[in-house]
């Protein structure tokens, strides 16, 4: 079970705009330039945070990204279903309606409970990932990793100029 | 991100096993047979549940696999993992340490705060899943679904018989 490396790219992503902030737009390559990402698939996952409603960009010389919200209204639920998509990582496939052991269909309409117990662990992790804000993930990195913000708005900063 | 369809085997065989009960030992072949599954790959979970301590196998005519413990000790956790393996499903790359934002790597000794918030999320999925016993889920299928336990241990009965 593996998420897909976009996650991370758009989580990273996301914090980079909350550094430069809503004054500043940023390109799709600027983005990508800043962790040496392969251009075309790092669009794709813009453009689906974009989708999402997370980020907008706007067109012309001056445009490029920007953060739709401000980081505490930006949940890592909001980018990993924007990345990863809506559908939970354990899919019942109802094999106990199958084989030998199978019965009338009336016998099953109550879900399975094994893919109710699998859900309700999806759950947890769904609703720990819906209580952390790009703002909290942001707080962190102040306390981990000090100068990384300064650094980041700055090489932005630069690009624009 | 996708999990296995042998973690939805798996948690239904060690089901079966667990309505079988401990007297009978039932073959590969019957498990898979059960729910029309793929006998070679269906037997490579079974190998790993084995591996895992969660299942145990007796060679000879009247042998076959059995619970290597009580439902009360097995936890979906324990089945996931002897079938997902113990990778976490977010794995950073370290992007923040590449680009032209990178800084010397004494700056990067605490782990990244994507990371660790992923990981506060993954651990929410695992704790909810070491939660839950295969017992558990054993006694929400009697509510919900009452006839399988007894339908199920009557087919294995009588293929043994």
């Amino acid at each position: 079970m593996k998420m897909s490396e976009g996650v991370e790219w758009a989580v990273h992503s996301c914090l980079n705009l909350a550094w430069v902030g809503p004054a500043g737009a940023v390109t799709a390559t600027q983005l990508a330039a800043f962790y040496d990402l392969p251009t075309a698939y790092f669009n794709k996952q813009l453009q689906a945070l974009a989708r999402a409603g997370i980020v907008t960009s706007t067109p012309g010389p001056r445009g490029g990204f920007r953060l739709a919200r401000v980081p505490e209204q930006i949940t890592l639920l909001d980018v990993v279903r924007a990345i990863e998509g809506p559908t939970p990582a354990f899919r019942c496939t109802e094999i106990r309606q199958r084989g030998p052991g199978a019965q009338a269909p009336e016998n099953y309409l109550l879900p399975c409970a094994i893919a109710h117990a699998m859900g309700r662990a999806e759950q947890a992790w769904q609703q720990s990932l819906a209580d952390q804000p790009i703002a909290d993930v942001d707080a962190d990195v102040a306390r981990t990793a000090p100068t990384a913000a300064e650094t980041t708005r700055r090489w932005f900063d630069s690009q624009r100029a």
